[in-house]
């Protein structure tokens, strides 16, 4: 990959962001004189978070989408086959595809349109923590978005299912707001809610880590593993949480949700379950993380320094060390 | 590929459809001596629009199949399993299986068996404006002629259905002609048809635009990905318009089933849904490359040029300009 | 791949079957050694039809087991989900996955486990025509192990489904023929019948050979783009009349049943449907073959000969002299 | 791949558990010298097992949790689309996405998750039989720690299902034990159900060796295949006697079962249906080998010995001896 020789204004922009100086594109010369037009400076300089937004709005689009599907058109008669517009399986289809074309569509920025997969990423393969609140950022704007998008989509639907401007959540009966973001079974006790979440985020971890590992079986069709991969989580972890396993795409569907009037039982209901959401899936990805290292891995990794890794949790001084030094090697690697 | 040196004849044919003088075909000199078999030579000049059109009527075999199969045997109590010959989602299949064929029948002309897409095509990735004629009445007529196969098919299964010799249009509650072509939940506004469908035209072209970039994940298997695609608009999309997102296959099944009897409600249900269908995927797919290349692309695009690209919309003798110099530039390549 | 110096009586052997007198099999020197033990000379020699008898045994296991699976299962109150073992489309997987799998077992030997694709091999593609007799035998067997495979592990289901020692024949409610073999809708004309297999068997040939054309988007992947290809015509023909497209599959399936005690309305039920089963699939093989050279095919085919193939058809002598011709030259390579 | 030069000490604990001296590991310089470590030293000590271990729990983790899915969440009104959360063919997806990752996780140690697969690639693959005692044990470890923390995130809806600490077996009609393990259709005999065990067993064996086979369409997308063959598993053997095909599986989950208070009657029901499950896929996992090494196999194999492999079986000598001249071959290769 031939690197762009960015001027000194985009390499301060990307810098500020948390991301390389030189942004991982691969140009021939007749494309690196087009940067001196103002828009292909600025998507240089915004590079994997524009891409790490498309991405998240397509995922978005196609699973919600499918959730919207299911729910509306439950036992319409007029349907072909005369039950509907597609059973429960449906969704897992959507969001299935949804993240594979999401990924192909982003590319291959380490972050895989999830803040989780992105910690994960940072504590065990050397992702730089500086980007992450760019990457977090730009994967809630793109669920903000496409949950937006899908609302507009299904407006006439949702007016004709639940009545004309209203708008509930579970456990109404006619509640529309599960299109959107996750909300648990009524029989889940808080801590069955939290363990069902980090299951499956540590199985999602754990399976990408393999995916990605060059020693054990590392493959090139990752999105469309990742299809595979979700669709199993959606048979065996989505009845009792609804398997979002996703902060940013459950804050930008709630943040979106309340903005259009679902009002704030959308935060309240599962008994603050989103609270949930936005810690089980850290969790259960960094657990994942940890197993994938201690029980496969050998290369670069926490787990394979002294006290396996817990060196940098016991002591932060050393792991900001360790993040400092490497930090450093980034920016003169990116500068040479 | 060592390219044929065709005869004049053929090229001048070739140059008055809009394709390039020199058919794309891979041959040895043993092939190249059956040029002078008269059949060849037709085939040589219609290289492209034949592929374009057995790969459509592929497709609409294999897609309108699966909606007459799902439609027409609902509720059947002596199939397997007792209800029917497949559930919506077997319509899901039926398309996705078919435009994944149809593409591998077709190959790679960069019409992909749908006008929008082309369109799109010669907008942003420079297919030359002249082929888009050609190849939009080569994927018209295998809509239409793979129509006409499916209704000879399901003649007798469509008198069960209907009654002899009747044959309606939705919302007539046992309709048939929603196994041709597509029309709309009545409780959408005309807004709303148009909404749904740009929405997927523009998903469609932002992950056709994915798989084609070398620059971000470009990938080989395009055909297998255009079937999850197709699945996973189904899945999201289906409820609403149906996802057609194809003005030629429209606009086919539409003559062909008023030809077969099925009278002028086909153009009028739906409020005159039609047009939506002619206008609408037009509309989203060009509206999806510019946010690709907007959002992505780094290579040669209108976007990539001053003014973002609206220089080739507001000021249309530019755009002509650089599309004359392009079309000279074809042609020199492709007689040297 | 280098090729094994058998003995002359495995040539021999090999001539008088119709197959190339050596054997495909990619040896080294140790194991050319065991070319002495009988059971190893005996496998060289019936190499090609002990695959394709393999691997249509696995084809004919898997996809009558899924048809029994679901027949039989209808509606069982105990089943997990509460509704039988699988619905329609679980026979679209099972023979889907069965053709798929059967064929990385037979390997590639042109006859891809179907007598009809195996005939449209011989005539435009150049597979010897004294195979065919050899490889539809040979597949032949399969079907009638599988079948009898199948009933033996669903012996006791059957029992109970059909009561005791009863076996009966569409349309009897509770017939259990059609886990075996396949039978037409009751308001299908005889027109119909063969329609709707000659055209799903059209769409086969064309596919495969679209999948085998290297100068066309041709591809590694066949085995699993096959269990697309099933998948969808199950979806799309899989009601009129069962999308067998098989004849050795077909009478297999008869003859077994036949000895199992269904009785003689096997063959009688749809109106002798089994004539259009051993004539229909190799007429649309062949026109589906015919259509494919027409319109996409450049390379070696009788289509691309003087008079456009029908000098093959219209002229017998010349087809015997050009099929002779290829006969020699094969048993010269062959022989150096 | 550059084998690391271990200590004396990891090389003798690998012996004593039947593995290689030196772990099949990529190393590069920088990770050889993390040898130093406890934790590195035990993980190349452990490597299969560990893989092993690990690719059984996700695989149990995710077809466990998808069996619990269908069966807990049977005819929810609430569910999207009105009737529970996913129908029969969940279990299809589940228990197959389940194994391509647990395969994809697990890397390629021959011993596929599935002991009665290791003792087929033991006996025609020349697989070390020291290993086999290591690898069923670390399957039966997964095996047992997957179907725990099933069910620790299924317990609330288990409870809920059963009631409060009530754990039943089938027959019962509210019985969950099949979450777990695999019980037969009450109308098969004993020999039934060995047999319908026994053939999908040997087609699983076909089939892997298929895939493995070099010489006859031999693939490097493994685990995904091995979704689709167990999908078809699934499709096709489901019903009968659940294709668990198993033993490690199935022995894990009962012995987990009863210390979860599933009491006696899960190894007392389907008339000590579990003593099938620990015999019947060893037979026909060997079976299944013994066919493709008879019919397609040309490599090194018992069946291409003397005696068709009998010798092997019925002169324990000799096959001693040929074990006891491979094992002294593999220690020497170990070591140089």
């Amino acid at each position: 990959m031939q690197k762009v020789t960015s001027s000194q204004t985009i390499r301060r922009a990307r810098a500020r962001l948390g991301l390389q100086p030189v942004a991982p594109i691969n140009e021939d010369e007749q494309i690196a004189e087009r940067h001196r037009l103002w828009w292909s400076r600025v998507r240089v300089a915004l590079r994997e978070p524009l891409a790490e937004f498309l991405g998240m709005v397509i995922m978005v689009l196609l699973g919600s989408s499918s959730s919207a599907q299911v729910l509306l058109s439950k036992g319409q008669q007029t349907a072909p086959g005369g039950n509907g517009y597609g059973p429960y399986q449906n969704i897992n289809w959507g969001w299935g595809i949804g993240t594979m074309l999401g990924l192909y569509v982003a590319g291959d920025s380490g972050a895989y349109l999830n803040p989780a997969v992105t910690l994960a990423n940072c504590i065990f393969r050397q992702l730089p923590w500086r980007r992450f609140p760019t990457y977090a950022m730009a994967q809630f704007l793109g669920a903000l978005v496409g949950t937006g998008i899908v609302y507009a989509n299904y407006i006439n639907a949702i007016d004709q299912y639940e009545g004309y401007r209203i708008r509930t959540v579970p456990p109404n009966p006619t509640a529309t707001a599960s299109i959107f973001c996750t909300f648990p079974q009524p029989f889940l006790t808080k801590a069955s809610q939290f363990v069902s979440e980090f299951i499956a985020s540590a199985i999602l971890v754990i399976v990408v880590f393999a995916f990605r590992d060059p020693r054990n079986n590392g493959i090139e069709k990752f999105p469309l593993m990742m299809f595979f991969l979700w669709f199993g989580l959606g048979a065996g972890f989505g009845w009792n949480t609804g398997y979002s396993l996703n902060p940013a795409r459950d804050l930008g569907a709630r943040v979106m949700a309340t903005l259009l009037g679902y009002g704030s039982e959308i935060w309240t209901a599962g008994d603050y379950y989103f609270i949930i959401q936005e810690t089980a899936p850290f969790c259960g990805c960094v657990f994942g993380g940890l197993l994938y290292d201690l029980f496969i891995y050998t290369g670069i990794s926490p787990v394979n320094t002294p006290w396996m890794g817990l060196k940098h949790i016991l002591r932060p001084d050393y792991a900001f060390g360790v993040a400092k030094a490497r930090r450093y090697k980034d920016v003169e690697e990116g500068d040479t």
